[in-house]
């Protein structure tokens, strides 16, 4: 089965927005096998709006729109849908108690324009809308289903998990896709695919990409089939392969974030961790507790800047950062291990560096980064030297951090914990 | 003028790969004169090929490609358009030693595959390639222009840069872009748009968008004209009458971010600040340091999830949490007061909440949220009842500290600096 996606809004078609909400759904079309043939961004235009669904229609037997249904003038995807189709625009009482309530939830009143999102073709299905006041749109015509989505991510996303996907497996015939996606961490894209390429390229009906990401390379792993037991087979099979050949710096084959496999490692170890950072500004503390349950392992963490909160907060002792300078393996060491103390966590983290953009010198420059990692017997150290503006460094950075404390976890006896549980919270 | 871009490429069908290219390409050309008025994606595919083409020739009088250059079978570009135009492809010797000279570059020996590259549809102009194999070509037929670009970023953008850039300025008028991005906090879409639309309508020639994005809604004003100074002066006073009926909750008129907005005005005021954090986890601290040079302002700021390190590192009193409980209006303020005691920072900025999933109760549910400011003199607090999943919640929560932030920054007398001048690191 075919699908097309049109992503509605003026803004998609300046140099500063891109059309993102077609990834989450091609990714969920996907899983129900519903393969994407065309993306079509058009502005908020009457006319380039009528083209391009008429357009689509023509050609697919699935189109979804995203965007174009907020209570502004220029949203237009309702109306001119309901033209296109010959459908009369009809007032939906409960949307508009559903608009009512959830405005009144922020002391809001409904203003004329809000009761615009309220209009319903004639003869479509209301798609709820948990998070937002524009509900989803599903229109059956000449054998075509048409559904408009409201643009923001958290309420497509929404619609699309409670109403889409049964009604849209339903559908759909027998070939599903399969996937998988590992991460790789501390080896470059080419290396990656040297090691990668001899083991994939023998796996007919498995198409393979390899992508850059900060601070990660990605190894995504596709196969469309309506013979699931057989596929599963093959993709745990190249999966086994490829993690063989890439050792330690695969991090995931689920495709988690690095930031989730700690987590998940760190809960399974009974492992508590704190944090105190320099350059990276908060990102670790924010990264490690990004993951629901998080207070489970995360004891604590501090943000020192300045020398004399590292000595406050971590007791670093200023003839250190004296004679090392703040950016220095042993600042790393003493923040990682005084944190640990301070808070009680199993393990402590310590970074410092130079995000930049300025304050780099000849002998420190801008990328240097210290990291380091203490339990209660030893402390280790990593130096990096990272390329990138400041975001980047900062990223990865912290990505760095997160993947000393992964292989630390490796290294842990599995079925003995290695610390308190966690703390509450 | 008006352009619409086609990427081509199966890949960018698959949930994985955005076509980025176009951002370039609109960059480029809005700053030429050229609106971009629809984008298109396909896969290598002829049928689809084909009929992407020959719409888009039909509406825009300018057509630029990306991709389905390569050298593989699956690239057929350059075939599809020969044969939609009824042009013969005729093999051109001089690009055809261009290959050649850069393969065995490489230590390559040039296939027969490659060969294609060197096929150039009757009368189309060769726009060299400084970074690749595969040349540019420009065509045109009924008095349209269609530009077929590789697909790999250098190599398109060197192309633009070198041979399109002069081509396409000759074709546009004089008609530039002209653009300013307003952003808003605290009022919903409809309220804004309520509050604008009287005021932005009435400018002919000023497209305006509005976008609702996490915990703030934008305002994009462009305006296409040969005439700078008419333009610059009414989007001048588009602005200025927008601010007005706007207030205090516009934030930035350059379209800034709420952190760089903040950091700005607290560098400019010399005012310092310090962050108590729970749920929100570091990502207060972490975005007012995303800044560069926040080691001017910033002090440090700890993330504490257990009471004991909300006492240990923020004075908070146990007895408050015991008989409020972690996530109150008090805890807030004692946090916020603490760490600016502690810190010495001109201003303490206190978060205590439930982001989720779990962790509420009835009277305390998930998305409650209180806010504290302290400064020497006095604290005030706010509550927020934030809807939305773990991430949206964090970072609203962090949105709306730093508003308070900039509130509290526009109160203070414009001259007379604030507080003591940041520290080093």
């Amino acid at each position: 089965m075919k699908a097309e996606i049109i992503a509605v809004g003026s803004e998609l078609l300046t140099p500063d927005r891109l059309d993102t909400n077609s990834l989450y759904l091609t990714r969920r079309l996907n899983d129900l096998g519903i393969a994407v043939t065309r993306k079509t961004v058009v502005g908020d235009e009457r006319e380039a709006l009528r083209d391009a669904f008429s357009s689509s229609l023509a050609r697919a037997e699935l189109v979804i729109s995203t965007g174009g249904l907020g209570p502004t003038l220029d949203d237009l995807t309702r109306e001119t849908v309901s033209e296109l189709l010959h459908r009369k625009l009809l007032l939906n009482e409960s949307i508009l108690r559903h608009i009512e309530a959830r405005l009144s939830r922020f002391g809001r009143v409904m203003s004329e324009n809000n009761k615009r999102q309220a209009l319903v073709p004639e003869g479509a299905t209301v798609l709820e809308n948990p998070n937002g006041t524009a509900p989803g749109l599903w229109m059956e015509s000449d054998g075509r289903v048409l559904i408009l989505l409201p643009g923001p991510p958290a309420e497509l996303q929404a619609i699309f998990a409670q109403h889409l996907e049964s009604r849209l497996a339903r559908m759909s015939g027998g070939r599903k896709l399969y996937s998988r996606e590992m991460r790789v961490v501390g080896l470059g894209e080419s290396e990656v695919d040297r090691r990668a390429a001899p083991i994939y390229s023998t796996y007919v009906g498995i198409e393979t990409t390899i992508l850059a990401a900060p601070g990660e390379i990605q190894i995504h792993l596709r196969s469309w089939s309506s013979d699931a037991t057989a596929t599963e087979e093959k993709l745990k099979e190249v999966v086994e392969r490829l993690t063989l050949a890439l050792g330690e710096h695969v991090f995931t084959i689920t495709g988690e974030s690095m930031e989730q496999t700690v987590s998940r490692e760190l809960t399974r170890h009974r492992v508590t961790i704190a944090a105190a950072e320099s350059c990276t500004g908060g990102l670790l503390a924010e990264r490690l507790t990004r993951v629901p349950g998080s207070s489970a392992y995360f004891r604590g963490g501090v943000v020192c800047y300045s020398n004399d909160l590292k000595t406050a907060w971590a007791d670093v002792p200023p003839e250190l950062i004296e004679s090392q300078g703040a950016v220095s393996a042993a600042v790393a060491q003493a923040l990682a291990s005084g944190i640990r103390r301070r808070t009680g966590a199993t393990v402590g983290v310590g970074v410092t560096g130079i995000a930049g953009p300025s304050g780099g010198t000849p002998e420190k420059p801008v990328g240097l980064v210290h990291i380091a990692l203490a339990d209660s017997t030893s402390v280790t150290d990593r130096v990096l030297q990272l390329l990138g503006d400041r975001d980047r460094i900062r990223w990865q950075a912290s990505q760095m951090a997160l993947d000393m404390v992964r292989r630390y976890l490796l290294r842990l006896p599995p079925s003995i914990p290695a610390g308190p549980s966690g703390s509450q919270s």
